[in-house]
């Protein structure tokens, strides 16, 4: 059993386990490999799904599928095994990671052997036998949904939320506070990045946390008090099925905001131009898809560093029902320089250069609207906006 | 003079601008070609440029450029000219605009010229001027820095917020209310699209608009009631200097918030993932950029038709403090089925596919994996994060 | 059965197909639509996979696929089938394009059949078969690979070709002439293209082609005869297997060098800029992976026509022994400028702006070599090329 | 002076500078910096301009520029100065590297100082100049062109070639032979690769290059002796002024194809794929654009070792009249798999796995099919191509 940070009673699981017929019982705390290794580098590519959803579930697969690889090496095992779905993606993020890591496993996935899925289709039924060999279980009526829960988020799907237009419950979020349940007062914080991670935060109340797994539950503590995090989308799923999802990333949610934040004070406008296009959304996608042993992911992450070198400030937070509101930012990088940006003095900077840069950037369109006005097709009057032209 | 539906007394600025000098003064009302030829298509595409700032001022330049070279044509000008400091963006916006319209034209523009800027070395300078001859301006001493509104937005630049780190003060925000200030009951409402455009929006006290002005004011006053919208940012102009910006993009906000939701539920995956990676990205550069009337503008823009085609259905929305909650989503498109991605039924679906899926997606991995260890490179002890392998 | 331009004696298949047992037997010309409706776009967008090859297979399936789906429709089946491997590509291609057309379809696929590939493990054991029983087929032990033809190319692999070390038997090759076998004499023609389409072809002796087909049969011969278009590659198959395989293109090896050429004198820098990082790179694999009935191939190929609305011109080659040589290009699209690119003469243009163009591009530049200088890491001794920095 | 393998008597050089009034000259010989840390990683990446053009002038630029920084550096300069026109590209690439190794250097271009250029209003005039004041130098009437040649390449520009239709004169081309007067007889050669590298050449007469210098050098004999690496082409200056240009590149043109072979055997697909569109381009870009010494660089080029660890084997190749044919390639690195790719054996392959891999993948192509046959928009009768739907 991996331990990621859930909520949840391990020595039970661990009774459970050997109550129900398991030989042994692992558990290995990978919190801490599951920031640094892979929470941290997706934070530091700005890495999101489809605009909105951080990955939490993605990010913690390779962290379990390497232990399990590690147990099952330890053990001499021939076989992994998995209780997921046949349609969703986390079989295809463990089974990928655990082929990148040992090409030779098999894997066992009972909820894709006929034998299995036509006695049992569906959660419910599972549920039913569950019930009847009295092998408890978390997820009851009263909760018609699936949770997957680790110090990064929980997601919540299936069941009520399969009708896309049904409001989530109030009382299905379970980590963050209600916005109207907030805190009616803000709270501030810091946080101080080193080459693109967060190394310190200091709260309002002057607690400071610099180690990795302090500083990531620490933000959580403040997000969830502060109602920040939620999203409810329908996303597709790698095989190509559109599914709703509703999440709860609350210090990922600050630390995103923070981190792009101070991006903009100190990385070079084409660097990031570039990795937005390139890492940020490759990541993502590999992320997503579970090739996170694969030799692509190899490929984007070595760009990481490159990436982030200049990434160095403080950013100043305020929180508040569910915003997460920048409040300033500095830094010694020096890639901002006020006197240069100011409306008030020239700061070394000659006016007369921007009217040769733009007599340049001209060229070119002058030609092609020339070419338009020859055809008649150019001037104020082709009010084409986008598609076909008048 | 462009109303491009600023707070503003055109009125007075007419007289001003004969009383100045000006021989006639032109005043035309390009709203409705701002929110149909710039802001929609941009909004269709779910521009943001720096994954942050929505492109208010942008947007607005290419039809005051046009509606300016409209009058130069009316009235034969040989030249045009335009008031923006000679390190900003705006004037590379209207040149290019200028230019990509009526490639002869000719541009004054003062703040780069060394006999003014010399004269007037900062906005200060030309404020003492200004007041000097009791020429009326709105930017005084209470308020030290430089805005710029239109019904998408107003920004806020220069003055005290050249210091990044200065948390700007809470009444300079003009359209929005603070977030505790905002009301303490949220506010619901739906949205229509159509081809990825909003055709009806359906208000909490059932108020329906339809027309796309009334559409995007009637969005306007929910987001400024509700506080939805602010953004304060360092971002990095196109001329290479960074730059501290403080936004508000009320309406826009919660539309562009629906219109990505509504995407999730008709939007083809692959098409959104090309469209974010390249028409997204490339569409806020150009806008941002200035390069609106120009030949990629044109190629980019024509492929948002067959990217919408299939975006139609309705948003429900929630507004609260700042926050704009998805609260469910509805589409006939008949590309989400709750059938297919139902953990409680097969819904039509062989979860053995999936095996054959996952081998496939593994043959490579496998072939890199057996090479990793081979070489001693792989396996659960290759703990490489990035960057370098043990 | 589709006639795309392959060499095939189709009474003999239709007398082998009714002997065999078909109940039926149909024959669509489908050159025509195959050039106009698949070559074209490809051509028009510089398609290519892996940067070598052509696409010749990965085109022809669509315009088969979609006749196959016709004859289905006409005769009220139900199940479609081909004899594809179920290591190949082109399986995929026909069953997605079959999906694409006919969502309902149902697809009968031999040789992914235990029953029958256990009895026939391989192409040795079915010619076996096929000799047994007398069958007439064209694959012999003479001829150890397989092939697939169309009029724009033919592809060799398997057999022999599966060790990537072995050179191709210069007999393999069927359709170009060797390049010691090609004439010693030149001989040259010109491409004349509007909106980026070949309208019309002259050859030195005068003959002049207008028509689709006649233009690219017309290049056809002329390439086979010089010599022009083989390939010899590894490439990755869209199911993640690596497949060595050879290739002849010729006219579209011409067309190709024709098209790229003319599009250098009369297209944007901007848009091939675009065009090539997003529609050729995309359309090119969505070809390769047979997705060509989908959403994303509607997306892609929208852009097409204003990618292509100012390539008019004429291109002037030289064909000899394998190369294509351009001698010249013309067009009255009037974004080339000879004075203005002249060394002799300033063409308008004020060599001053220049200078503000390399001032405001060096701006973000210098702030990133001051911060490298002050951090001891700037300057010539930071010789890194790539990766570590000093 | 740079001596980066142009054919140039650098002797009479030095007495030239010293004659019309240098005060010191400096030979730095540039040759293996401007091969390992310029060219090498280029080819790595696949960098081609605009999909023609290998950047020959671009690549030489960054290490004439650092070599004259340090002679700057070294006697204490403000100021450095270059000959190149107010129009060119290469202007731009020496200041900008300049800027990015000593950002407080300034830089005197006197082709863009009116009071030179207002004299000398093009090449001509200087040429006359030279003359009347006897100054040697090396273009005459009789070659009416500019070239510039390093050890990689030669380019012609200007003059006669500024009419694109015209093709240029055979006695122009100074490298490499032409194509019917290169030898009747092919000669083969093989190259090996080590990390994308090439570390050994040998040559069918038993010559064995390992030394870079030795082995770019030796490809570039070979290349020339059969005609291989010319091009003709009209190219997108970056100030956006279209430019006729021909070059040869002839060991270069023989590195690149052999390059991209062997990643055809050893490389990942979608290492191969991501690569090519982000780093390929981007770097092609920086190196034309003349930004080495900049942020983007140095980001783009760390990512370059990780997609070559396992470019590592062997191609034999073979030279005719302007061809360079693989005729094979053998590896040890395992990606490539006979048995795998064979059409007569399984090799470990479960055809059945594909059914399920095309099925999963046709799922939201089947939905999309469903949804247009739905609106009446689909199956075989909406023969659309691109753009408009029937």
């Amino acid at each position: 059993m991996a331990d990621v940070g859930q909520e949840e009673d391990f020595e039970a699981a661990r009774g459970k386990a050997l109550a129900v017929g398991a030989k042994k019982f692992y558990l290995q705390d990978l919190k801490r490999e599951f920031i640094t290794e892979l929470i941290y580098p997706a934070m530091q590519a700005n890495c999101i799904y489809e605009n909105v959803y951080l990955l939490g579930t993605s990010l913690a697969r390779p962290v379990i599928a390497r232990g399990m690889i590690e147990v099952a090496d330890t053990e001499g095992c021939d076989y992994v095994s998995h209780g997921c779905t046949g349609k969703g993606n986390d079989q295809v993020r463990f089974e990928l990671a655990f082929y990148g890591l040992r090409p030779d496993i098999k894997v066992i996935a009972p909820w894709r052997i006929p034998e299995f899925y036509d006695r049992f289709p569906g959660r419910q039924a599972l549920l039913a036998y569950a019930a009847e060999k009295q092998i408890p279980v978390q997820q009851t009526a009263a909760k018609p949904w699936s949770t997957d829960e680790n110090l990064f988020h929980i997601s919540y799907e299936a069941g009520i939320l399969e009708n896309p237009n049904v409001t989530p419950p109030g009382d299905m979020w379970k980590l963050t506070s209600a916005l109207d349940a907030a805190p009616s007062e803000p709270e501030r914080l810091s946080i101080e990045f080193k080459a693109g991670l967060p190394v310190k935060v200091i709260t309002e109340d002057q607690k400071t946390f610099t180690d990795p797994v302090d500083i990531f539950l620490g933000l959580n503590a403040l997000a969830r008090k502060h109602g920040v995090g939620r999203i409810d989308i329908v996303e597709n799923r790698f095989i190509g099925v559109k599914s709703r999802g509703c999440y709860e990333s609350p210090g990922a949610t600050i630390l995103r905001a923070a981190h792009m934040d101070i991006e903009g004070l100190t990385l070079d406008r084409n660097v990031r131009a570039l990795r937005d296009q390139f890492i940020t959304i490759e990541l993502g996608r590999i992320l997503y898809n579970g090739t996170f042993f694969s030799p692509e992911r190899e490929f984007i992450t070595s760009a990481i560093p490159a990436s982030q070198r200049t990434v160095n400030g403080v950013v100043r937070l305020k929180l508040y029902r569910g915003n997460v509101v920048v409040e300033g930012r500095y830094s010694d990088e020096g890639l901002y320089d006020e006197a240069q940006s100011s409306m008030d003095e020239l700061g070394g900077f000659e006016p007369t250069d921007t009217t040769g840069f733009i007599q340049i950037q001209s060229i070119r369109i002058k030609k092609w609207a020339q070419s338009n006005i020859r055809k008649g097709q150019g001037g104020v009057q082709a009010k084409d906006v986008y598609g076909s032209r008048a």
